[in-house]
């Protein structure tokens, strides 16, 4: 049986979302990401940018924050959080969207949201530090911060929103059919084993 | 440029044992799984079945046992535990058998102690509980115990060794190369992707 749906979980700058995108590709599949984002966006009303910057990256709440973000807004969100409310959205999306047909999704805690779905691959890409520092300084330029850093931001506020939502270790190769070093793999590598991988070949 | 030497870690009961005796075969390399045991076995004067027992299930320490273990043996173990001996000629002889050539060693760390070494692919075997628990059952049949509690047991001996003598998370996917599921992707599939890896095809 090929498989219908892959969800790629990465971590930063690990080119994850390359391979997602490169996967979806050749195997003609629709790849989600940013339209993603524009479907919450949509369903929400939430700004696309706030979606992109709260969707995978819940701050850990003070009592303050869940007061002003619960208070300001109760009567659309039920009383949740911003965080939370747009978790539930973007766990419907998820779950229309792989109903819809073949595709590739990244990130968003889709591995989890689609865990009982036996035609789903769920795949992690992870690399060293060294690699993904570089590799974000190529792609997207240095910052005041240095890249180390953000690696450790980025990642940290990941893995604080996916063990929220899901309840799982982040980055626990159990949660996952495959998980691949794209350091070491290759991505285009990456791309090719999983392929065969979806196609059973 | 084909990897020379594979280490695969596993899960108890994943068949992480079982894809690495059949890689071996089918690239012709060396396989060290009870060889291993017997050359520790010839350094360290210990009996094999103390070092299959102890030698990746370092029990927690108590107080008590450290000073038995250590002060009975001192001349031979500078004051280390028995088990901290054990690891440090295990680790010996892996450095020893990577030096000899290709081959495939299964479990006792040999990820964390050859994770410098280019030539040298680590791949990661897991499965999920059910599958894994069905799988001992019917391989080493049953025991009083539930074969959950066995897993359980088993793997979290293993978990405080690796911990204990590695200090990074056991089972986390950025610790390997590669991290398959037994179950989605099928024993065979697993030897055969590695295959491929191994051989860069």
């Amino acid at each position: 049986m090929a498989y219908r749906i892959i969800t790629v979980s990465r971590q930063f700058g690990s080119g994850g979302r390359s391979v997602g995108k490169k996967l979806a590709e050749k195997l003609g599949y629709a790849y989600y990401d940013k339209e993603l984002v524009k479907q919450v966006s949509l369903a929400t009303g939430f700004a696309p940018e706030f979606i992109e910057e709260k969707g995978e990256y819940a701050q850990s709440r003070s009592k303050l924050s869940y007061l002003f973000t619960t208070v300001g807004t109760a009567g659309v969100m039920n009383g949740m959080t911003a965080a939370d409310y747009l978790y539930t959205m973007q766990r419907k999306v998820i779950l229309d969207l792989a109903e819809k047909g073949d595709c590739v999704i990244v990130g968003r805690c889709a591995d989890y949201i689609l865990r009982d779905r036996p035609d789903t691959l769920h795949a992690f890409i992870h690399a060293p530090v060294p690699y993904r520092a570089e590799r974000i300084v190529r792609l997207y330029g240095e910052s005041e911060q240095s890249p180390e850093k953000r690696l450790a931001d980025k990642d940290g506020k990941r893995r604080v929103n996916y063990e929220h939502f899901t309840g799982r270790t982040w980055g626990a190769a159990e949660n996952y059919d495959i998980s691949l070093n794209t350091e070491s793999i290759g991505e285009d590598a990456c791309v090719e084993l999983l392929y065969r991988i979806v196609k059973g070949e």
